[in-house]
């Protein structure tokens, strides 16, 4: 299951090793490197129907440049893969576009986890040119894995951020509780989903989410599937719950809708088809994985 | 299980509605009001031994405070529960000491996870004064579920950072894979651990870290439990995985050594024996419940 989905699979060997090597990466950035070509921060598909990709000598003279890892088997057949992080994207927040879904349709799982990690990673530097301690410039530090304060009295060190996201259905009596947000196309229900907040367990943010957007008491919950997900740069862990108590009372600051859908619903639902009860989420999205654990249970 | 775990209770109800709502949060800030007692970042233990509380007339009146959520049932029962961003916390690190292990060995686990989650939030805003994208400086908003840039032309917002961690034990032909980093006490093993990196599934950080920090390439990974670990911030997503060969070859710049231990060692470390062929995690620690988890297997 997991290889299915998307984002998820592994893209490159990330060669941790040589990120604090300052001379090995030196090494590596040569006529064989690979630099990933992005519109902006969107994917260039090849006409292979691949990501394209350049060389160095492709990169903006003034850009940072981001170790993805190394492509292909064994020290010599490998080749260095990079990302740049343009002038053009600096401070930019882009979020995803009509483009960038069609774009992405055409990647293969490999590429597509190539492109997501190099996605958030360049968005990252984008948006980090300071340090949030002390407020000086940062570099960029160990292939793209860190940013370095500039001011000797701080030297603080910041690393590219995930944010785990729990993503849930809930089930009672055989039906699944889906809710719809604002922004969803119409006849759009999805798994409920929010931010871990510190000071959580996974656990604790299922219950907690489900219990905020639907007033509904979660138990016994159980992971089912994670992604990684560029947008800009989430983890989503899926998971599985039951309640005992269907009554559903909705944040109406959050979701325009919750509802409880049956095995019928869902199941004709996941066949695509926009005549049902409801419109399932797309096959991008870990939603749409926990809905088919759940018909395959 | 759940329950058991360090850190992992629900503390507080996070009244996260609240928050946002700048009349609300007002006049929640009263004399029910209580204040969480804290030596610099470490918990101050009341005769009772549970966590020590005063109002928020004991608060700097320099200091941001954050609303950590309402304590007791219903809403004239619960209380507002807040905690200082001291001006002497300002920009300092403070890692975990013995001091502090010996003073959260007194707490009920809802004392520890209402302890956790504030050392968690309180260090952030200690850390993050200024705008990682424009370098400006940064203001408390929503009840300290937020920072905002204080620049016009940024406005960015910055929100508390939950570092997503996977921990991982693996087994083949029924003996464990436990590593040893360097600052360990003598002869603790533990399991192996690193950040999920941006691009990556929970199962593929676990197979990359067991693959990059002992040469073993792991498979059939599956989640076990999760722990808020809050020195700063991460959550501990801790799994279990299967490996076919048993070749460990360390990095030796983040282990001392790996290897591989049988049943019957693990159960004897976990009676907390010393004198064994070695020592176990700590209670404390999710690795810990994942050793316990595989003895009751």
């Amino acid at each position: 299951m997991e290889t299915a989905i998307a984002f998820a699979s592994v893209g490159l060997d990330r060669a941790d090793h040589i990120r604090g090597d300052a001379e090995a990466l030196g090494n590596l950035m040569n006529w064989r490197a690979r630099l990933l070509k992005l519109d902006g921060i969107d994917p260039q598909i090849a006409p292979d129907g691949g990501l394209d990709w350049g060389t160095l000598a492709d990169a903006d003279p003034e850009a940072e440049l981001v170790f993805l890892g190394l492509m292909g088997d064994g020290p010599s057949a490998s080749r260095p893969c990079f990302a740049q992080v343009a002038p053009s994207l600096i401070g930019s927040v882009a979020p995803p576009n009509p483009r960038l879904w069609a774009a992405m349709g055409m990647l293969s799982p490999t590429d597509l986890a190539i492109y997501g990690g190099a996605r958030s990673l360049v968005d990252w530097h984008a948006r980090h040119r300071f340090c949030a301690r002390c407020g000086h410039a940062t570099k960029l530090a160990k292939g793209g894995w860190q940013r370095s304060c500039t001011n000797t009295a701080c030297n603080a060190e910041h690393f590219p951020r995930v944010d785990p996201v729990t993503i849930m259905t809930v089930e009672c009596d055989g039906e699944m509780l889906l809710g719809r947000q604002p922004r969803f196309p119409p006849r759009r229900y999805s798994a409920l989903a929010g931010f871990v907040e510190p000071g959580e367990s996974l656990e604790g943010a299922v219950k907690r989410e489900v219990l905020e957007e639907a007033g509904i008491t979660a138990r016994s919950v159980q992971y089912v599937a994670s992604q990684p997900w560029p947008f800009p740069s989430s983890l989503m862990i899926g998971c599985h719950a039951y309640t005992d108590d269907k009554t559903i009372t909705i944040d109406e600051t959050e979701l325009d809708d919750a509802r409880w859908f049956t095995r019928e619903e869902v199941c004709y639902a996941m066949t695509g088809a926009e005549d049902g009860a409801f419109i399932a989420p797309p096959p991008f999205a870990v939603a749409h994985h926990l809905l088919k654990w759940w018909l395959e249970q």
